[in-house]
């Protein structure tokens, strides 16, 4: 089995949200995380074991994963020498972000020098075709959201986990790096040139068995200034037949842009849907996934009753409900 | 004064709007451009001088401009021989496609041999950052359309050249490889990574004094299931406080997608308005620019009229009216 130990250093925008590729990792693979190690100034944790490098080793890491995601993308100087560390004990280094650890010359020196890999899970290598539009086979379930880091990766894993305990034929598609180091593989589609974002989604989920679904990742919002262009072209690429919206209840102001809001439930469902139908006239709302993290579980319940009603579709909680209520729901599921 | 040779090649899609790039240069750049040539089996022109390479470069050409766009972006193996008679014959080489020139080993060795330069100029090589979506001080204007090649950059063009002869401050703000080539700068947004597609633009077009209007190229339309991405982080940086709807009069389908129509001109202002509007609550539709290369003159002036009783804008062809009506009904201009 392939260990992990994970890294995460403060950064300026040290908020829980910014070590959600690790949490992610942690979480939904267990059974590969050896441990986790930090900066002296960081005092975030995914919960696994706090170890040094030689004891991340010891027990068997053989990969380190930068575990921290910023909006630039970019590996701040101050990771190098733990980068360079890990990889003079012989572990392989992972980064998703959008700077390549290869393009750093000590970095991929080192790698070379002590035989390790340098995996720069963001950057597809393959080649891309841009969309074309056309009607595939099987069924697409796409999440979408008010904004960025809501819960999209998580309601997306809890459906799939929930479909296959119920013998449904289905697989994850990861969009993001989290996504693509949790499932194996996928194209992490906001790395590569913005003409091919829908052509990579088609790729991603080709044709496919009439039962079959594909469950997919969703990136960003269209309410997100920063992001929209990489959410509307997922949506096309996507083709999906149902939405699933993704929102964290109390978040007032988009992530990181505290000049605009979270935009309301039903214009988001609705502009999404909008823009949905040009690939898939037939598209619809499936459910909505409600992140309670900041309201917690009472409330949540509240409000996802309310919610319920309000949009006649199942709301739920993956963390507090799970995803039964609305796999349930699907017709053909 | 930097002469310019183009060269076009058959290609399996060699409709008219596959040498627009060429087209575009040799219109608004005559100065620089000595003349044409292309294989054995294409009859396209743009209109210059056919030459061989040796009459070109006798007539002052140093560059040679492989003046052909496709969709994917792709480098032709046949032009491979004529890119390295010109590299030989000490002319540069300029590419817009997604492939670049430098790429390909022995097109980067003919090019270190003979000392001349590769230009692939669809690819930024700075820093980008992601959009941040804060108001900008200045004018913006942007075209939009119902598709792609309908007309964005001519039209774009000829509104800034209306400007700058009255006077007003006005810059054109190339996105695409023809702009860029005609401009002499600009970011191609299409071949940068997703994530940073409204960041671009923001950097494109920044804080300026508040008479000033910068021209926006548009790219693609939200109704192309290709490229819908690229257009949707485009109108997000871009802010624009102006939408010009650009659209090609008797055209059905979306360009090399005929399973989609071209979606109706009300339908597509409205999206387009309702996106802009996150970035610009202010953002209005100031004209429709209406390409009327099929329908011809006549109907022409028929069809734009009843479109400005329509939609209560000015509708202009820049081939056939200019687009002084347009101007002149800007406010501020």
């Amino acid at each position: 089995m392939h260990k992990i130990l994970f890294i995460k250093k403060k950064s300026r925008n040290s908020i829980p949200l910014a070590i959600k590729m690790s949490r992610g990792i942690a979480e939904w693979r267990p059974e590969l995380c050896v441990g986790e190690t930090s900066g002296s100034s960081c005092n975030l944790s995914v919960g696994l074991k706090k170890l040094s490098m030689d004891a991340a080793v010891a027990a068997g890491a053989r990969t380190l994963i930068l575990g921290l995601a910023n909006s630039g993308g970019i590996i701040s100087k101050s990771w190098i020498p733990y980068i360079i560390e890990a990889l003079g004990k012989g572990m392989d280094v992972a980064c998703g972000l959008h700077q390549k650890l290869s393009d750093i010359p000590e970095v991929r020196r080192a790698a070379e020098k002590f035989g390790s890999k340098l995996h720069d899970v963001r950057h597809y290598e393959s080649d891309l075709q841009t969309g074309k539009g056309f009607q595939r086979s099987g069924r697409r379930l796409l999440t979408v959201g008010t904004d960025c880091s809501v819960g999209k990766v998580y309601t997306s894993l809890a459906i799939e986990k929930e479909m296959k305990t119920r013998g449904v034929d289905a697989d994850y598609r990861a969009t993001g790096q989290t996504g693509l180091m949790i499932a194996g593989s996928g194209i992490c589609i906001d790395a590569i040139a913005a003409d091919f974002i829908a052509g990579a989604v088609e790729q991603l989920t080709p044709d496919n068995k009439d039962d079959h679904w594909d469950i997919i990742e969703g990136q960003g919002s269209l309410f997100n200034p920063s992001f929209a262009g990489v959410s509307a072209g997922l949506l096309h690429g996507a083709q999906p037949d149902l939405l699933i919206m993704c929102h964290e209840a109390g978040r007032k102001k988009i992530k990181d842009l505290s000049h605009y809001n979270i935009p309301s439930l039903e214009q988001c469902i609705d502009l999404n849907l909008r823009m949905a139908s040009l690939t898939n006239p037939n598209v619809k709302l499936a459910g909505i996934s409600l992140n309670c993290r900041m309201i917690g579980k009472q409330e949540g319940l509240k409000e996802m009753a309310k919610l319920e009603k309000e949009f006649s579709v199942p709301c739920f909680d993956p963390m507090i409900t799970g995803t039964a209520s609305l796999v349930e729901s699907l017709p053909a599921a």
